[in-house]
């Protein structure tokens, strides 16, 4: 009976057997570690709808993968070097029309948003609708504030790289970041092999006295660490990446307050296909060169994206007080992958991860761990290249060389797909046993 | 009974009244210059169109103006320094629904569009209407080509210096443009003080002989003259800026086929506030590199101005037999204003306009003149600088030192509402009289 059954069905049983057996082992260690029970409901519902998403929702990629290679999903190369966040499809879907949003083909024609504005490519709406997250969320101070919209947060690092150097400097003005740092840095900045800005590598090491701009992500992209500045001098110069710093990744210890801040939709509320990040400025002048930038980089910002975001940013807001919020859903399934994957990763001796402390999150008022996007994983013992180690099980990563750190760590996401992150388990405990 | 009317209401009147005896002026003019009767009818429905709109569409710019000043619109500034294609508005207010999209939350979320295409941020529905829309003008071959999306067509310009330029030359490559230019490409290409390539001037003075490449806007902006190459040499790359090259502006001689061609949808269906333009690409090496370049300034190009963009196109090419036609109306308009501008122009001593001579359009399948979105206006006589001269009418344009010509010319946007054309037209002919 068994051999009359279609190969790819019975692979796909298989499979999904395979994961059931898995994830009760992975669930029996969370509870021995934990020895509560406070998390068993909560686990059974997470992994019951994991299970019924992964039997239902993916049946496209299922089919593809089937299709193309009859062994099916367990051969199947999953990719998480980039931090595409998928993840978040599903609330979005949940809402329903919500944030659905109808462009008729006469509307926001003009370049022209606000000519009253900094800003003149700036939609009012999506203006408002930051300021209003940000104070909903407490995690930046927007008073005294000019806000600039940006094609995502990479145009606007680029915008401020500019805002902050000077054309008339003899030489181009140093930037740097603490190792590890986000592996787009050092191309972002050199690519264009401007004079008026050079990547100067690791803030760490940094012992010139020159002028420099010191690029601090907190949490840090890749090891989710809260930053501070580094270099600490007179003619340092900062942009404050804080792409991250939302509820479902970190607590929020207070509202933000510096001179140069950036933040995306990306990240935020999963929107990356959009581009839509935002600086928050607080000196008139840098706010002009940052708009002239994008005026010369681009001609504005997409109005289309700008409208569907102010429609997202909106129904976190309106909807922040319910009990399927935005930050609540996202922050128990950020909360849920990190239980799981540390598990997994402590049931053996090949791999560990950062840890971290908790802190009074002002938001859900009460004491939280950090939770970050991305998994900075080490490869312990004799693992040199933890890179090509992953690759050779069908687990895509970043090495850590790419953050000017050694090749003994990866970057993994942690917003992909149920599946994905499932079948990252999966290999990641296979590996180890 | 007159004094009793509020001052809004009769200054309103009176300036309705005074347009519509200048409006009779120039038709009369246009009858005894061409003697015909032809355009009797069409002149009189636009003029026609225009005053009904102008009491009915305007009624915000109108209040506006008022409410700031009592001298109402006489008084007020016309602004025709941006090529902002305002005009396009109402034909897409006349489709309706035709061209509405509807983009829900959960919809495009992922940075990634098309992983089999080099330009993996590119919605394959786009590029798909792409190849229709030329297909159907006949403006451009689209065979053997790579589509590359990009945030406008300065994007691409950017992107397309970077892909033809290399990282390793001793010198940055030198970009040229045969004068008048596009006002914008001299800091486009200088803001960021580039390794990789400098602003050079004018091709027609270029007599190093050194690698370099060469912008070909053809028709010219700001002067609305079909261009070739100019310096022609072996080490040289070229870069066509085909912007205009669409039947409203131009005849469509032939389908362009150059090795790096640009569109934009600003300024061929009016949508410059999406921020969509496009490159077609024969070398896939330089696709590549231009499709790095985009993802290293903005990862990628917003998806919903692109999946817009796409219902755009395609309701232009779904309709392109219909009496209202979105080229033949916009083909009417152009041809409509150019032919009252030329009517005040020729009026008087003090101004002269760009002549060209007409060619058989291909889309049209007749004998046509150009009628750029531009006017390429001089001032004669004693008149040094015309760009302050208009200011001091209360009209802006844009002075021809900044296209590396004479001061004596300006340029001004031909796209604007028909309001600010008549209110043009009013002005330029009261300074002739």
């Amino acid at each position: 009976m068994m051999a009359n059954l279609p190969t790819v069905l019975s692979l796909r049983h298989l499979f999904v057997l395979s994961l059931a057996l898995n994830v009760s082992l992975i669930l029996r260690m969370v509870y021995d570690e934990q020895g509560g029970n406070n998390n068993k409901k909560s686990m059974e519902v997470y992994n019951h709808n994991i299970l019924k998403s992964r039997l239902v929702i993916p049946s496209t990629s299922f089919a593809n993968s089937t299709r193309k290679d009859h062994s099916g999903v367990v051969d199947r190369v999953i990719k998480l070097d980039h931090g595409d966040p998928t993840m978040y499809e599903r609330f979005w879907r949940q809402m329903g029309d919500r944030s659905t949003i109808v462009i008729p083909g006469w509307a926001s024609m003009s370049y022209f948003s606000d000519g009253s504005s900094i800003c003149w490519f700036l939609e009012p709406e999506f203006a408002k609708e930051v300021v209003r997250l940000h104070n909903v969320v407490g995690n930046a101070v927007t008073q005294g504030r000019h806000v600039v919209v940006g094609t995502g947060s990479s145009q606007l690092i680029l915008a401020a790289l500019y805002a902050l150097s000077s054309p008339d400097a003899l030489e181009p003005i140093t930037v740097l970041s603490a190792v590890p740092y986000y592996s787009s840095y050092p191309s972002m900045v050199d690519y264009q092999k401007s004079g008026l800005y050079k990547w100067g590598g690791d803030a760490e090491s940094f012992d010139k006295e020159v002028p420099y701009i010191e690029l601090v992500t907190s949490p840090n992209n890749p090891d989710g660490y809260s930053r501070q500045t580094v270099v600490n001098r007179n003619q340092g110069l900062l942009i404050h990446d804080l792409a991250y710093y939302w509820p479902q990744y970190t607590p929020i210890v207070s509202a933000s307050d510096y001179d140069l801040t950036l933040f995306t939709l990306s990240k935020s509320t999963g929107h990356a296909g959009m581009r839509i990040g935002w600086a928050l400025v607080k000196d008139r002048e840098v706010a002009k060169k940052m708009t002239k930038f994008i005026e010369l980089n681009t001609i504005g910002v997409s109005k289309d994206s700008q409208l569907r975001a102010a429609k997202v940013l909106k129904t976190i807001s309106d909807s922040s007080q319910d009990e399927e919020s935005f930050f609540k859903y996202s922050y128990k399934i950020m909360e849920q992958r990190w239980k799981l994957l540390r598990a997994v990763v402590e049931s053996g001796d090949l791999f560990s991860l950062p840890k971290f402390t908790s802190a009074f999150c002002t938001f859900f008022n009460q004491e939280l761990e950090p939770q970050p996007a991305f998994a900075w994983l080490k490869c312990e013992g004799d693992i040199e290249d933890c890179e090509s180690f992953l690759r050779g099980h069908k687990i895509l990563t970043r090495g850590g060389r790419a953050f000017g750190d050694s090749p003994k760590y990866v970057r993994l996401s942690l917003l992909d797909t149920d599946e994905n992150f499932m079948l990252l388990l999966d290999r990641l405990s296979t590996i180890q046993h």
